[in-house]
């Protein structure tokens, strides 16, 4: 139970150690394959042209191939005969130029007199239009250089130049052992304790991209002679070789000695976040990396050492990926003790590229699917403040950012519908969502981090929905309503409603596990209101304090017999198949400035929730009354 | 003989009317797959998590699993103490929590008292420490939407989520149809008038890496019938059929009626240069492409129309690739028929981007592969002038442009050796190399076009070489002569010196077939001058207006008996296996601002020249002394 962790050596340093251990010059072995099949393949010695191209001269024209000198004192009033054969030969671009021949004369500048003969009014120079030997490729020149990674085009050049075999480095083998006890195959049914084995698949999908080849073994029990056993025969049958143990001491400790024990550990522990606990080895001169088992650290392992180790192997030239200057929307704190990964959600909103970051918890693979792209904060740097220029590594196209709706704000189940249906439509458009409620919602529009807010706030006094709100938080600023939902709120309870659960006053008597929706958001809101009208302290609702993030997560809480009672939609108590008591019908609108109505994304979004298609996931999903949906009510004008 | 095309469509218009013949939606079949297996396909249909992940609350860190009431209270002065199993259970982290207990104490925390026994200090809330359900993904929730290409990290999460198998479309097949009589496999032996089939090599490595499925026909003579029945068998067996006739209206005219007579073209020619003579055409509801011959065409035609027909097809937005803005280095003009696709080298000089217009020819396999970009002029645009910003298609990795050497100026062989060993050393530099004679390397100095200028250019006056020129067109710049090598410059005849040149008294008498080499180059000047010494006016030598751009060009020529003499290099009249008479030695040498010195890759440039590899290099080459090879002398100061 103790922290192993021995070394905090900087990224770039530990790099330049580790990678001083080997010759990758020597490393790889070469083979020769053909041409038409090397695209992505990189080649290990210079490609010279064996023949010219093209290797005769040939015509640059549709025309007739003539001897220049008969040409000479053609004029138009000194029209000159020339016969076929003898004087002349009808040639098609591309064709060869006939012995004796030196140039040719377009066909537009031919006056036919009759079959076998023709008139001419220009003269030409030797080897006018005529592409001459090699004007494409020269034998014996360079056409690609070692170590470069064949494209589409590349291919053309080669086979052109007479080059229809070529060497290229084999693929280097990447050997990857997952191990844990407690780690199952996803195909397997699971028991309370299994985690499901996904970073193996990660990581072959990885290197296969990156120029690899990877193999992936099965699972090794936490046990050190088999994972001894699993590394020797890795070894043997690769040129690298990830073990990809948790980051628990115990197992690490076996990954850390048994390198130890057949060959050397250079690393132990790396200043970055997440992923700081890698270790680094070699046995029998292949490198042996230990990759930490949270998907997110195991991730930046595989972006920031093994890429970059595969590069060297290939002897390419690192790939930084594409990276855009941003803004950041948040302030973020980090640590003086190492580099940190931050994952962000990019936008373009308002002409600028917004960054935000991401959840930071080092587990989430969800987050690697949401993420947009990764912001570095140097080791040195105590943080950033909202408003700072930063770069971003983008994880998707810039196009693909360019047409997203950055949608923040209150989750509804309904909000994937609209996600999967925009990505369906003609314009391709993606929705990118974070849920942080309603209130987080109006504060992103304000701040400019969002295309979209989806709220649904009460206003107590008035009885109406969002627009007071919008009055008083958005001050200043135009904002547009796109209308929603209105949908039906109220408890979820588990089948069959064990607990006879009728309303409030029976989760504060009987004592039951309630779950809570988080600060802000417009259920907890409404419960808040809900206990006010029956008179019941917060204090007395148990679990009051714990906090979802969605209608899901609550509704997941009280199928997984986690909670017995949490309040959210309709829907979402179908989709988890729970009882459900209704409350009250509120309204789920989308808030929008008003300028943004014009962005052919938003009038797609528009498009789609007016949509026959909308209206039956609606439908399908319960509860929802999409009377007024797609109406627009402008805020202020 | 004449021309046949037809129509001037606006590029986007042709799409948009193309397209619009097609319901992608409908086309393409779906399949299901492994999800480990998914990598790079598009979904076909939303993916929502089939549970929740983790789908047990798990402790979130080393410690013990407690029960949250019973540590009430805690403080370091009124220490708690707890019994193993009945008041708490040790955790790793990621361990479920055991029923009964509802939050975890960090090992950190814990004072251990004896065997099953320890203090604690602090108390928890409930389902503090603990990860709950749900965390990373709850089930229900959308993981991916349709239309999305997966990538490595979506994987993870589809795995997480208890999707093993996913809804893919099935990836679009595409046949494609060499036709031409001269068209030959590169494998066979090549005759005068054999043009190499490359074009169908450079279309499958596209359409994979598009994401469809190549599928190659063999080559089919000009035969009406013959390509009829190779369309309909190709239509049968994919979804999009693409047939490489050159375009000579002959064949054209093929492709075109077939097309009519089994489905319909829609457009034949777009306002596109180059590219234009494409036609557009369906045949039982599938696209049918007939494509220009030459090879440039043929890449513009598969990156404008193939591509985006390929992601209208899979659903995916339209991936326009990277773009950089850049400094246009040279003038160029454009006619306002057409949208231009010009091809550009790149290269950072002096903190600019800087892109320089390519040679424009249609037919250079060459230039594809030494293109850095591709910069589009509009069609209702002249021209754009030299220093204007332009926005440049990039063809290589940002990285990959920051880190090539930009040379231009006078050709030597031993720049391609150079090209190589720089890309095999550490730094992984490239070198991008263009031949534009001594005198066009200084004026790319000049204009800061490029970083390094290889030159020799006598003075006739002082006999010395390369620094009067600087010192005369490169005033007030601070340049750096980096010592390149001697080599012997001679005239290069066939082997055995069937005419038995002696010098060029001989080849104006014997009226020999001279090549030249381009203005501006050291080579031609050299020539004037010995003609000069001689007393031979350039008249008499037939061939001078003949001009090739490198040794390797001229030797080349000669080899295939095109003509009779050339002035040129050892080096290459060695590599082309030609006789060769020496007239004189001269200094090939490297002009550098000297500030660039300081840059780190032109000192692995430097470190290049001067080392073993490289005399090794020249040996093999022949005709060069390097003695001097690396020594810096600074031209001011």
């Amino acid at each position: 139970m103790s922290n192993i962790y021995l070394s905090n050596y900087e990224l770039n340093d530990a790099l330049n150690i580790y990678f001083s251990n080997f010759d990758f010059k020597e490393k790889l072995e070469r083979e020769e394959i053909l041409t038409c099949e090397s695209c992505g393949r990189v080649t290990s010695k210079a490609v010279y042209a064996k023949i010219s191209y093209p290797f005769y001269n040939s015509s640059a024209m549709d025309g007739i191939a003539v001897k220049s000198e008969k040409t000479i004192g053609a004029t138009e009033k000194n029209m000159i005969e020339l016969y076929e054969n003898e004087d002349y030969i009808v040639v098609d671009t591309g064709d060869p130029i006939p012995k004796g021949f030196d140039s040719v004369i377009m066909v537009e500048d031919i006056i036919k007199v009759k079959e076998g003969c023709v008139k001419i009014y220009k003269s030409v120079l030797p080897y006018e239009n005529i592409r001459p030997i090699g004007e494409d490729i020269v034998q014996n020149t360079l056409i690609l250089p070692s170590n470069h990674k064949i494209r589409a085009v590349d291919i053309g050049a080669l086979l052109c130049g007479g080059v229809n075999s070529i060497k290229v480095y084999k693929k280097p083998k990447v050997g990857i052992i997952p191990t844990g006890t407690e780690i199952v195959e996803p195909a397997l049914d699971l028991k309370v304790g299994d985690i499901i084995e996904s970073n193996s698949r990660v990581f072959s999908a990885l290197i296969n991209e990156w120029g690899g080849e990877a193999l992936r073994y099965d699972i090794v029990k936490d046990d050190y002679e088999k994972i001894k056993a699993a590394i020797i025969k890795a070894v043997d049958e690769n040129d690298i070789v990830l073990i990809n143990a948790g980051s628990s001491a115990g197992r690490e400790d076996f990954t850390y000695s048994i390198i130890n024990e057949l060959g050397k550990v250079f690393i132990h522990g790396i200043a970055i976040k997440p992923g700081k606990p890698v270790i680094l080895g070699k046995i029998k001169d292949k490198p042996v990396i230990g990759i930490p088992g949270y998907p997110v650290s195991a991730y930046i392992i595989m972006e920031n050492i093994v890429k970059p180790l595969l590069e060297k192997y290939q002897g390419l030239l690192h790939d930084e990926g594409d990276i855009k200057e941003a803004v950041l929307s948040r302030r973020i704190v980090s640590s003086l003790k190492h580099l940190e990964f931050v994952r962000v959600k990019l936008g373009f909103v308002a002409d600028k590229l917004i960054a935000t970051p991401l959840n930071r918890g080092a587990g989430a693979t969800m987050s690697l699917v949401n993420a947009d792209g990764i912001l570095k904060i140097p080791q040195n740097c105590e943080g950033l403040e909202a408003g700072s220029k930063v770069k971003v590594n983008l994880l998707k196209k810039t196009n693909e950012i360019k047409n997203t709706i950055v949608v923040i704000g209150s989750h509804d189940p309904i909000v994937d519908v609209v996600s999967d249906l925009l990505k369906k439509s003609d314009g391709g458009y993606s929705l990118s969502s974070s849920h942080v409620g309603s209130m987080g919602g109006i504060l992103s529009l304000k701040k400019q981090e969002c295309h979209i807010a989806p709220i649904h706030l009460l206003d107590m006094e008035s009885g109406e929905y969002n627009i007071p709100y919008i009055n008083k938080y958005l001050k200043g600023m135009d904002i547009a309503l796109i209308k929603g939902v209105k949908r039906i709120q109220g408890f979820m309870v588990k089948k069959g409603n064990p607990y006879n659960i009728k309303d409030l006053r029976d989760v504060a008597e009987l004592k039951l596990r309630y779950i809570n929706r988080q600060k802000g958001s417009g259920t907890r809101l409404l419960l808040d209101y809900n206990l006010k009208k029956l008179g019941i302290d917060f204090s007395m609702i148990s679990g009051y304090e714990r906090e979802e993030f969605t209608h899901l997560g609550v509704a997941a809480s009280i199928k997984e017999d986690d909670a017995d009672c949490g309040m959210g939609v309709y829907s979402a108590a179908k989709l988890m198949d729970l009882d459900f008591i209704p409350v009250c019908s509120e309204e789920y609108d989308f808030a929008v400035p008003e300028s943004y109505l014009e962005m052919p994304m938003i009038k797609k979004f528009i498009e789609v929730i007016k949509s026959e298609e909308f209206f039956k996931e609606l439908d399908r999903l319960g509860g929802y009354d999409y009377l007024e949906c797609g109406k627009i009510v402008k805020v202020r004008g």
